[in-house]
């Protein structure tokens, strides 16, 4: 039977920073994954990091190409009503902004410094079940190239995401899980075309919602508020750039350049959040303890900051054989949490057309949309948790 | 048949105060009141004034006493979660205040003025009816000590309230509505005792809302959410007391000093705005036009911005022969309509406890609090939209 220091469940983004940060600290950890490395690279996903996060990727020291190629925002454009308004985020915040750089180009950093430095991510390792979680001799079996293997360990990380085996081992009865499922879905569209304007604009319309996002100054990633009834079939390409075209304010619109698409697909949107992130040896870590719509662009950004206090809490354990991290990490990560989720809800709220709506509300989102586009204070709240609210020590 | 120049519906303190600048302007008006003044005087309502609404009042000449009496409070606290969290609004908001005077009071002294200037107020005025309101000619009818009487006029101002003639005499189909219900009410007790805390004292407990307001340094008046399906029977003075200590945090809570009440009563909540504002030469104002809940207490304020608008247009009419401000009015007014709107239905949702919330809901709720006791800027919000959000000209 192998051995090391922490688990990790998932090779995801999550997983792999909080490999490396310990690391980094000198903790032995191994990676588990069930899906190899070349489908995890596969998934497309946001790619607005917080400075936080930008500062726990230069800890690791994965940082050096995310700082030549990715694109420093500060501030993004806000489409209503045939206007634009500009939110100057690094104005509002006392100089703080974002970094556009997809996740997928994060985690192929994090793969390759991993790959570099000799630390073992077991890919393709399946039917991962968690044992003893409670007692302070854990274990993690699996099956991989047709064998039964354990692991034994201090500590497990769950990293595994949303439908990862983490969670679900903790017994049900100890969890409280709240979630809210969302009415409509977002059809995302990757296209070598130069981006709207040299920040993001996020669109309301009563057609729905809309969002002109880019991965460099030559790829668009581009979204419009779908119904979650729909298909990838039913939208060619055509169809999506008019769409999109008619949910934007002139200005915008004008400087749309529609081409083929590279990657096409619809995700729903949903809120979710389980209650304790920790149970007994077991700690989870981003999606597998919550999601946030991706309105607002949180749910990485939270990943990393339940990494920045799962490390330092793990660190202080070995070095400091101090459990006040452990033992307050999940009350911690959860205050986060909530506050991204409240961000992540309001931006939903204010952004999308819901079905459900009456004209009281309608109108009600209109006057929303009208105060943010005139108060200096409604723009800085706005800002101050998109460009990520503060961390605790 | 009498005749004037602007025949206002309704004495209450909109219809009064448009009456006082009229009159100061020189522009003949007669009101005509179904009620008695007596009645008029014994309706309780709210009484925080923001400070354009102050300054309406100075220039209408009758904020002698309210100078004198009323409260000028630079803060409000947020009660939550065992918690006090005091929001300067002073500070806040660059030196702004409100001014705690009842409305009761603001109308007494308005009567009275009128009064003293020889002003003509009819009061049960009963079977109010206006006619021919799209031509120049428009006249109001009504029955007076049994006979039935015609007043000719160049305007009609209907300040007579939600349930009044004049916005039932504009044609349904020109007429577009937006309405919310909430399901709950705000029992309220008047009695003599001090005041809590020296500014107001708003708070959410899972038990529901609860208010700590005041008429004067010795007199309380204290609000707790409830079913609608209650009465006032049900509710001794004890247990209004009770339930309020039980929703407020121990500071607050230890400050109570339970008092026999010599009003108690029972007012649903509601969200109401009936657009346009302008049917011909009859325009609306206050609550004939628009309802907010009372959380935030904009209602009155919303009045007095209305009569603001309109007092100006119809001198604006009078004595440069512009019908500019006329045609702008309803616009105009129902953009503030709107930003008010959207406060009083945020501050209600903020801290009330609503049946139908599930658990993310809920979780959502102290999450909005949590952020507002943490952030300048989200308190800042709130502190702008209370004194009340800048008037056009």
């Amino acid at each position: 039977m192998q051995g090391t220091q922490v688990a990790i469940i998932g090779a995801g983004p999550a997983g792999l920073l909080l490999g490396a940060l310990l690391h980094k600290a000198g903790i032995a950890n191994l990676i588990l994954e069930q899906r190899s490395s070349d489908y995890v690279l596969s998934r497309i996903r946001a790619g607005i990091l917080e400075q936080t996060t930008v500062a726990l990727l230069e800890e690791a020291g994965v940082a050096e190409r995310l700082h030549r190629e990715g694109l420093v925002h500060s501030g993004i454009y806000l489409s209503f009503d045939g206007a634009r308004q500009h939110i100057d985020l690094q104005k509002l915040t006392g100089g703080r902004a974002v970094t556009v750089y997809g996740q997928t180009e994060m985690t192929r950093d994090l793969m390759e410094a991993r790959a570099a430095a000799g630390m073992t991510t077991l890919y393709e390792a399946e039917q991962v079940a968690l044992h003893d979680i409670t007692t302070d001799k854990p274990r993690v079996s699996y099956l991989r190239n047709g064998r039964r293997e354990e692991l034994r360990c201090d500590f497990i990380a769950g990293c595994d995401g949303f439908h990862g085996v983490s969670r679900q081992s903790i017994p049900a009865e100890l969890l409280k899980t709240f979630e809210r499922v969302y009415p409509f879905g977002w059809l995302g569209v990757l296209a070598d075309t130069p981006p709207v304007a040299h920040e993001l604009v996020y669109a309301h319309h009563p057609r729905g919602f809309a969002l002109c996002s880019m991965r460099s100054k030559t790829r668009s990633r581009c979204y419009v508020q779908c119904s979650l009834s729909d298909s990838v079939e039913q939208w060619s390409d055509a169809r999506f750039w008019d769409e999109l075209r008619s949910r934007l304010d002139p200005a915008t619109a004008a400087a749309l350049q529609p081409a083929a698409a590279i990657e096409k697909s619809i995700a729903p949107l949903r809120s979710f959040v389980a209650e304790p992130m920790r149970h007994g040896r077991l700690f989870l870590a981003g999606d597998a303890a919550h999601i946030v719509p991706p309105t607002g662009a949180k749910g990485l950004n939270l990943a990393a900051s339940d990494v920045r206090y799962l490390s330092r809490a793990l660190i202080e354990h070995y070095r400091e054989r101090s459990d006040a991290g452990l033992d307050q990490y999940s009350e911690k990560a959860l205050r986060r949490v909530w506050r991204a989720e409240r961000f992540s809800w309001t931006m939903t709220r204010l952004l999308h057309s819901f079905p459900e709506q009456g004209g009281f509300e309608q109108r009600l989102q209109r006057a929303e949309l009208d105060y943010l586009f005139s108060s200096t204070a409604a723009q800085t709240s706005l800002a101050e948790n998109y460009v990520g609210l503060a961390l605790e020590d």
